[in-house]
């Protein structure tokens, strides 16, 4: 038993903490295993040893049976379908190496109290769990814990409940296991799709809830899906079940003989989000402060009709008039959901490999950027939009959309039937309505072994800034060996720019310049003013540090709640830059 | 000196608190002064005796200057022009006693730094600060503190600019006291009203922040306020400035010889709210966990086109087919904005008092309000919405609105224009496209001397659920002696049923009844399920006590939170029933 580990154990005897500081030695680092014994995983938990390890485990099984725990024991699992899904045991984008974020064990709880056991029985052992939805956080770290050795919690396995589709109010309640593609099939088969409608984002295979928390984006007028959430059942870091907003008042029928997530819940809970108070539901997004358990998600009324369609956009130097053109139309609702404007290569990658368009193994010239559109017949950027609403209100719309956008020179404009070959129109015409696609992330086989990692700054909708981030990461793509595939995703007043930087996982020099191209782009960022919305756990400490404003007061504000509700920090240590107390924070630094 | 005093100031000198727990007898409770010494105030500081009250006083001179500093000495003072205005006194629509409500001194610092400085002067002193903005919290408490001889915090007096209108950006930058009317005038002046609109809520004096940050709401399509903001600047209780969202990534230009909130802001800090991390911009709503002292609000471009409407419904029952025509058609947005269904009552009470139509002191019945909707051309109940956009559009949206609202057996439907002489609809035609009024308020005057409570239950949008409350409220109301007057405020998927309690302050017995009433009334309500979403300083207790899922697990949230964050319990203690552990909470009632 190593003295960190000892040390660490009385201070569990003590009450976890005394005053706000923990002793710097009894800090938990990464864990040095001198050898492992039998049973032990890959990565034992920080400051846990065998016998403890093994303690937990039994306990664990105990608790959600054995079916439902796993140790992550053996290298072969990793990468391969020992548990459920590559995605599900680590990062299968790794960037860091293979075995770095791992999971010591994944436990999959059947329901909510055997969540809010597991909290109790990691707060008794003190050992790190990393909650996760479905697994498909791609481009952001998967399944796979910040904390190596973290055990996971599958929350999605046995929790996937569509628990309520209500007409009248237009929403849903959803267990964390739910997918969009679910959901989606859930409104077909009870022949409500013709009723209500489900945002979307670019893959239908990722948790509704997981998405929501993590302020994930879909397509629709719906398309910010947090704006669109309306309560949430959470457990908190010691177990306690809360319902936020109208949630928090009890149902009169009300039943004590029930556990509190067995409550018949208020029936407003889905209706209004506010509740009486302060409105915490925010802490519970891209947070490590509870884990989300149930949530309340808006569905779309039909809006009585649907067009889709796509603009081409000629030049490369055309985003700056094309961003222009957007913003005033976006902010005002003539541009009614969230369109994208997408590289060249984001829609070329989407049919084709890069062996399909050329032999080059360098990052593609404009000349062969212009081959491409032309063969493809689109624009170097390629504006995806939709109107809403039945034929006049539509029409209304599209003259101010195609008036506005015809003054970019050699601008066309397309409906999905005027070019069915268009499959990547094919595609958004079915996701800016809702129906999921898979098809969307075939962009990743750019390249052999194709993986990839998401850089996604907020821009500001001006053409001064779309071009700017443009050219300062196409510049870096290009610098790295990569080429620049990217969209802009135009919010109400802001862009999520998202460079999908597309990798072969097997060449450890290309994964290695992706993890660095993307430390270096952080920087370029945070210099010129623009931060990260998301990210990787391998930059999560980086882009937290970004975010630093009168010494980092965010980041302190950030720790004090996370202290207060997690004293022993054993939910998500190290969560979007977010270390406990009881963490040396600065021994967590991912290696290049 | 008292023994609790004393006990208070060693408290005080050990750090504030040891561990999680305050000694019982050390918390703090009304203060119980044998006699007024000279220069103090009605009320002292609980907990705080003369000599520490002058001192506090005098440093917070030195901090703010002399006519920054007021102390309620003189019982002439209240409801007269003692300071400013009588409402930043005390509650102009007082419940309790005139004097139970009352700040011990109000002080109102003259920028950023002033707050800080004025924050960590409570922390040393321990005297409890209750900040407003404007004071014009009308039916929910005006500018009073929950705690008698709070320090009031003045925030609007000094800190009252416009900080930015940006045109593109289509947002402001305000500080708290920036009213609707003020930041409605400067879109006048500066000719950008053709340009943007700002959503106001009933009355245009408010402040845009405090309403916003009260989570009130406005009757344009921008009408959820805290939906629309994007970016706080707060100040912790510990002094601490932060920025939410964008505003945590600093500025480019930061120059470090400035204070912070001095610096340059983030150009995105008023384009996407949410950052990275956690989000933390909702617990600073209802909250007292920090002073918002700078706040984003988005600005709704113009749409283009604009008209208003009246629809009468005849029949008291009634009610229920329109809340069912409603609710289909606000979730799909053919109604845009947030429309009212106000009872006839309110729109009769803005053109006359009770006098004016009846005799009776009592309240008024059916036959009575059919005479009184006959003589006014209304109906029982009254629809006013507003469609926005160009004519196609609005024309598509009226014959469906039209259509769905002519289901109604002898509805009437209204331009402005059709009937000038209806001054109801006059005033909404003006509050629906952000024109502030400050005529909407005449309906306090149905009685002499009137002053208004507000009872502000969530409904569904279900014709059943508007039903049920508004019998059941306008039994209650008739049992008191009170007319029922309100109106239903349609969001997305519910309703804030507002009920005006209008009572003569004059009349002790009136105003008890009033007060009774409303206690009744949240009791009536939680034994359905109903809660409120905002409520007057005398009943934030009890509502709290209503939120009780799970044995309080909201409020053990909210208490944990606001215990790390003010470990002294400073800031606003008691509000939204959240008492911070150096308060006994139970001695706090407030007297019938």
């Amino acid at each position: 038993m190593s003295e960190a580990f000892k040390a660490s154990t009385r201070l569990s005897l003590l009450g976890g903490h005394v005053g706000d500081k923990v002793a710097p030695d009894t800090l938990r680092r990464p864990n040095v295993q001198a050898s492992r014994s039998a049973g032990d995983p890959l990565i034992l938990p920080p400051g846990i040893n065998s016998q403890s390890f093994k303690d937990f485990i039994g306990k664990a099984i105990d608790i959600v049976g054995e079916d439902n725990v796993t140790v992550i024991n053996d290298a072969q699992q990793l990468g391969k379908q020992s548990y459920l899904d590559p995605s599900k045991v680590h990062d299968m984008f790794y960037i860091a190496d293979e075995d770095y974020f791992v999971s010591s064990a994944v436990v999959c709880p059947r329901n909510v109290q055997d969540v809010q056991t597991i909290l109790r029985l990691s707060n008794e052992f003190e050992v790190p769990l990393w909650p996760f939805s479905v697994g498909r956080n791609v481009g952001y770290g998967g399944a796979a814990p910040r904390v190596p050795g973290s055990v996971g919690l599958d929350m999605g396995k046995n929790m996937n409940k569509i628990l309520e589709v209500n007409v009248d109010g237009a929403y849903a309640l959803v267990e964390p296991g739910v997918t969009f593609a679910g959901l989606h099939d859930y409104l077909v088969q009870n022949n409500l799709r013709d009723k209500l409608w489900v945002d979307v984002p670019d893959l239908g295979g990722g948790s509704v809830l997981g998405n929501t928390i993590e302020r994930g984006v879909g397509y629709t007028p719906y398309g910010d899906h947090w704006m669109m959430h309306c309560g949430l059942e959470v457990v908190l870091p010691d177990g306690t079940l809360l319902r936020t907003g109208m949630g928090a008042l009890p149902d009169p029928s009300a039943d004590p003989s029930l556990p509190a997530d067995q409550q018949p819940a208020n029936k407003c809970w889905q209706h209004f989000n506010y509740g009486f108070g302060p409105y915490n539901d925010g802490i519970f997004t891209q947070s490590s402060l509870g884990i989300v358990v149930k949530m309340g998600i808006w569905l779309m009324p039909n809006p009585g009709g649907y067009q889709s369609y796509l603009i081409t956009i000629p030049r490369d130097e055309d985003l700056h008039q094309a961003v222009e053109i957007i913003r005033p139309l976006r902010a005002a609702m003539v541009l009614q959901n969230v369109p994208t404007i997408r590289h060249i290569l984001l829609d070329a990658a989407v049919v084709g490999d890069k062996k399909a368009y050329s032999n080059s193994d360098k990052p593609l010239t404009d000349v062969e950027l212009d081959a491409i559109a032309k063969k493809l017949n689109l624009g170097r950027w390629n504006f995806y939009g939709a109107l809403y609403g039945p034929p006049p209100v539509r029409d209304a719309l599209w003259q101010v959309v195609k008036a506005s956008f015809s003054a970019i020179p050699g601008a066309k404009f397309y409906f999905p039937e005027d070019i069915p070959e268009s499959k990547v129109l094919q595609i958004r015409h079915d996701t800016m309505q809702g129906i999921p696609s898979m098809d969307e992330l075939k962009w990743v086989d750019w390249l052999p072994n194709g993986a990839h990692l998401f850089f996604s700054p907020i821009a500001k909708v001006t053409g001064d800034d779309a071009m700017a981030q443009y050219k300062v990461t196409r510049q870096r793509c290009e610098e790295y060996g990569f080429d620049f595939i990217g969209d802009f995703v135009v919010g109400m007043r802001e862009i999520h720019h998202i460079v999908c930087i597309v990798f072969d996982r097997k060449d450890p020099k290309q994964r290695r310049n992706a993890h660095e191209m993307i430390r270096t782009l952080i920087d370029d960022a945070a210099k010129r003013g623009w931060g990260e919305y998301r990210t990787h756990l391998a930059l999560m400490d980086q882009i937290a540090d970004t975010y630093n404003f009168n010494n980092n007061a965010q980041m302190k504000l950030n720790e004090t709640i996370k202290n207060a509700l997690d004293p022993k920090g054993v939910l998500a240590p190290g969560k979007n830059g977010i270390w406990p107390k009881t963490y040396d924070g600065k021994a967590w630094k991912v290696p290049l």
